[in-house]
């Protein structure tokens, strides 16, 4: 190997990501310095944050114009100068767009070989533990408690309505078209779906949740969060999971209500990320495996063949065509 | 006494408050009935929250067009049929902007005897408590915290300023003048405060507290918000104690980083009532008591005398005038 197809940011959005934002290059591959691994790539995991990274500075550094577009992914190790990692084992982590990527051993996670590489992006992965952080220790979620979640078809989504429910939640689900409604209610067994792109969302949550909302895992923002607001019970738990909603867009749209309505219902919102529970890691994967090993959560993953299927992948996702986990398979 | 004045809510202001929203009136004082006493007001408590009644249903219902305007205050008992009370009494609560109020007794707070009424709203009123249960029990303050108050020179924030320095913490005030700014450096001891109105708050905050700020006490909401969060520390903490910005208003402002900056930084935001906590209230008064008994909780009020005043120094305290607890004194 001396070449990888990569794909690269050829030019930012105005508003809207489109394919033409990027371009498929070849690259030469350079000699491993110490420490650094190549990895050839299994699957990519597309995310909403994606869109974020491009837009500007977050948790981490921007992607510029000529960047390789990163991403996480799991990859297979082909060569090694760091201790950790030998020819053939399985490694995830911050990968590129990229057929093959070099990247340094102490930044990537070390695999125990694994039948379907998928499950470490679903359940054993950021989506499930997302989804299981969110609602355990940042929203608390007790059994009985009326819990709402947005991107209901979502990777994460996906999760935290069927954790929501082996919790002992009532959980109700929101999605953006019949078709995914449709899919959570059959798929994911929430007896409760919502279209939020239909009629007026605060009487319908209204009239679904008269006692209102204990807790809500948002995985949107926007007026969409607005309008879930009004509908929380006093002392109600808002999980800030993701703003989906203002990662493709040029303009930003803050809630009216905030800080007034968080004051008058005493709510609590919390921004979390799942970087920040890795010491619950371990608990929380035992109850996801658990669950899934008894067929109780169910696991669905919406995947493209090939690497110059990123880029629709990714718009596909920001406009909500996905059901299930979006990933990118090499 | 058959007879009372009283003041009305005549119309709603289109967008700010002014005195011909209200009209002072004589009403005939009716017997009272089984558990009802009637009060003659000593101090009326003026609070930007009196606005956000008038505008809409908040923790109270909403303030109609021809309802005498509702105010906490401190009063004393003329007649009783409520066993709790007998003439003489002191009572605090609920009353009206009148000089005789008929309320419930059992909605009514005895006091015991006191030098000055005028404390019953400040160091050991809501004033007090409202800001010693933000900071220790909402944003969970501890010592050498980078700690932001806004209207600082206001009842909650003179009061926040100085606990969060008595515990150790590292305290920067807000302010919208720099005539207040210079009262709340010599008046509370707080030896850095900023006029929030003038440059570029963003890189003025940066500059201040490079390293980020630790819990925010926010009582105006708005875009001052909104630039704060771009200053919070990871894992920053803001207590939602009030959104005086958006009270005195037809529109309204959400801080468009909300959600999207909860998540990349981990904040959370909380918003609280001081009537969440009354069984930590004996502790707090404890403390508070003790600091002042010392000298080291300094109070201030901004007094109105005459119950036809009532409307102006409301509409002061909207308009950011007041340094320290506005009174009306009858």
């Amino acid at each position: 190997m001396d070449k990888t197809k990569v794909i690269i940011l050829k030019k930012k959005p105005k508003e809207f990501l489109e394919v033409d934002c990027f371009s498929i290059e070849e690259r030469p591959i350079r000699e491993l310095l110490e420490g650094e691994v190549l990895l050839k790539t299994i699957y990519l995991s597309i995310d909403a944050a994606n869109r974020a990274w491009i837009a500007g500075p977050t948790y981490r550094s921007e992607v510029l114009v000529g960047d390789i577009m990163p991403a996480y992914g799991v990859a297979e190790v082909i060569e090694s100068k760091d201790i950790k990692f030998k020819k053939g084992d399985i490694a995830s982590g911050e990968i590129n767009w990229a057929e093959y990527t070099i990247n340094f051993g102490k930044l990537l996670t070390k695999e125990k070989p694994i039948k379907n590489p998928a499950d470490l992006f679903t359940y054993r992965g950021i989506a499930g533990l997302t989804a299981c952080h969110g609602l355990i220790n940042v929203a608390k979620i007790k059994p009985k408690d009326t819990v709402l979640v947005s991107s209901a078809a979502g990777s994460v989504g996906m999760f935290a309505c069927q954790i929501a429910k082996l919790t002992g939640c009532n959980v109700i689900g929101l999605s953006s078209s019949e078709e995914k409604c449709a899919w959570v209610r059959k798929s994911l067994g929430i007896d409760t779906c919502i279209d939020y792109t239909k009629g007026d969302l605060v009487r319908v949550l209204k009239k679904q949740c008269p006692e209102g909302i204990d807790v809500y895992f948002d995985n949107v923002g926007g007026s969409l969060l607005e309008n879930v607001l009004y509908n929380m019970k006093i002392h109600g738990r808002v999980a800030c999971c993701g703003a989906v909603s203002q990662y493709d867009t040029s303009g930003n749209y803050g809630p009216k209500n905030i800080p007034g309505i968080l004051v008058t219902k005493r709510l609590r919102l919390q921004g979390f990320l799942v970087l920040d529970f890795t010491s619950e890691n371990q608990e929380a994967l035992e109850i996801l495996s658990k669950w899934s090993s008894c067929g109780h959560l169910k696991v669905f993953t919406d995947e493209y063949i090939g690497l110059e299927k990123a880029p629709v992948a990714l718009i596909d996702l920001l406009n909500g065509k996905n059901m299930g986990k979006t990933l990118v398979k090499l």
